[in-house]
C-alpha cells in the first residue's frame, strides 16, 4: 500500500538525488576552473622564467600549453551552458555558473598573454639584449601574486582577498608606466637597443594585461559572493556597492 | 460554466501571453546589443578620425563615450542573467542570450581600445609627428569594415558574413605586422621619432585588438546560428565543424 507519506518520502528521495547530482555538477565545473587556473598560473610563471633565463626550450614548452587551456575553456564553457539548459538554476547557483563561464574567458586570455611573452622571448633571442629585465622581474612578481591570490579567492569565495587583488592591479599599472618610461629613455640613448627594448615592452604590456584579467576575475568573485556587479568601479565604490546590498 | 475547452483556451492564451513577453524581452536585448554596437562603431571611427586630423576635441569626445558603453554592458548583462533566471530558456533562446552576454564583453573591450587610441592621440599632440599615419589609415579601414560587417551579421544572423569577418582578421594581422616593421625601421633611422612612433605603434596595436574582438563576435554569431563552438579554429575548420552539425 502506498501512503501519502510514502509518496512524499519517495519524492523527497528523488529530489535529493537530483539535487546531489546537480551539486556534483557545480562542484565539477568549479574544480575544473581551478585546475585550469593552476595550469595558466604555471604557464605565466614559466613564460617569465624562460625570458629571464633566455631558455628557448622552456619558452616553447610554455607556448605549447595553449592547446590545453583552449580545450579546457571550451569544455568548461559547454558544461556551463548544458547545466543552465538542463537544471534551470536560480540565484546563487546561477551566479556560480555565470561567474565560472566569465572567469574561464579571462583565464584563457591570460594564457594567450603568456604565449605572447614566449614569442617575444624567442624573438629576443635573435635580437639579443637584456634591457629592462629588472623591471620585468619586478612587475612579473606583482602579477604572479595577483594570479595566485585571485585563484585562492575563487577557491574560498573570499571577497576580501578579491578586493586586495583588484587593488593590486593599480600598483601594477603604476609600475608598468614607470618601466615604460625607463625603456623609452634607453631606446633614445642607444637606438641599437630599439628592437630588443620593444620585445621587452611587449612583455611588460602582456604582464600588465594579465593583471587586468586578474582584476576582472576578482570582479567575478565579488559578483559571485555578493550578487553585485562592480565592473568599471573604483575599489572604494566597489566596497560601498557591496555593503549597500547587505 | 467553465468547459474543459474553455480551460484549455484560457491556458493557451496565458502561455501565448507569456511567450509574447518572453519574445519581447529577447528582442529587447538583441536591439540593445545592436544599439551598443552602433555606439562603439562610431566611437572607433571618431577615435581614428581624431588621430588623423590631430583633433583633440574630437578625441576627448570619443573618450567620453566610455561611460555610456560601460553602463550599457552592465545593463544588457544584467538583463541576460535576469531572463535566464526567470524564463529558464532552452535551445536557441538560451544560445541567443549567451551569445549576447559574450558579445557585449567584446563590444565593451573594443570601446576600451578606442579610448586607448584617444589617449595616444592626446600624447601624440605633445610629442608631435605623423609617422605611420598612412598605415593607420589603411588598417583602420580594414578594421572599421570588420566592425560594421560583424554588426550586420549579428542583426541578420548571417553565418556567411560571420566567416568573412573571421577571415578579415587574418588580413589585419598581416598588415599590422608589416606596419610594425615600417615603424621600427623609422625609429632606428631617426631616434628623435621614437616617442611619436611608439604612440602610433600603440594605436596600431589597439586597432589589431579591435579586429580580434570582431573575430570573437563572429564566432559568437556562428555559435548562435549553428550551435557549434568554433573558438580557436581556423576558418577551414570552422566551416567543416558547422557543416558536420547540419
Amino acid at each position: 500500500m502506498t501512503t501519502d507519506a510514502n509518496k512524499v518520502s519517495k519524492t523527497a528521495g528523488y529530489s535529493t538525488h537530483i539535487s546531489k547530482q546537480f551539486n556534483d555538477e557545480l562542484e565539477q565545473i568549479r574544480t575544473e576552473l581551478l585546475a585550469m587556473g593552476g595550469i595558466v598560473e604555471r604557464q605565466v610563471h614559466q613564460s617569465v622564467d624562460a625570458l629571464l633565463a633566455g631558455d628557448l626550450k622552456m619558452a616553447e614548452q610554455a607556448l605549447a600549453i595553449d592547446t590545453q587551456t583552449n580545450a579546457m575553456e571550451l569544455l568548461i564553457d559547454e558544461r556551463c551552458t548544458s547545466i543552465i539548459a538542463r537544471r534551470q538554476p536560480a540565484a546563487s547557483d546561477l551566479r556560480l555558473i555565470i561567474s565560472i563561464s566569465k572567469a574561464v574567458v579571462d583565464l584563457e586570455r591570460m594564457g594567450d598573454e603568456a604565449v605572447r611573452i614566449c614569442k617575444q622571448t624567442i624573438e629576443l633571442n635573435i635580437n639579443g639584449g637584456s634591457h629592462g629585465f629588472q623591471e620585468v622581474r619586478h612587475i612579473a612578481n606583482l602579477v604572479r601574486n595577483m594570479v595566485k591570490d585571485v585563484l585562492t579567492a575563487f577557491a574560498r569565495g573570499d571577497i576580501e582577498q578579491a578586493y586586495k587583488v583588484a587593488k593590486g592591479d593599480r600598483a601594477v599599472d603604476q609600475e608598468y608606466r614607470s618601466a615604460m618610461r625607463t625603456l623609452v629613455s634607453l631606446m633614445m640613448e642607444d637606438p641599437r637597443t630599439i628592437s630588443s627594448c620593444l620585445n621587452v615592452i611587449w612583455v611588460l604590456r602582456s604582464l600588465e594585461r594579465i593583471g587586468d584579467h586578474s582584476r576582472n576575475m576578482a570582479e567575478h568573485i565579488i559578483y559571485l559572493v555578493s550578487g553585485k556587479n562592480v565592473r568599471h568601479q573604483s575599489i572604494k565604490d566597489m566596497k560601498s556597492t557591496v555593503e549597500q546590498s547587505i
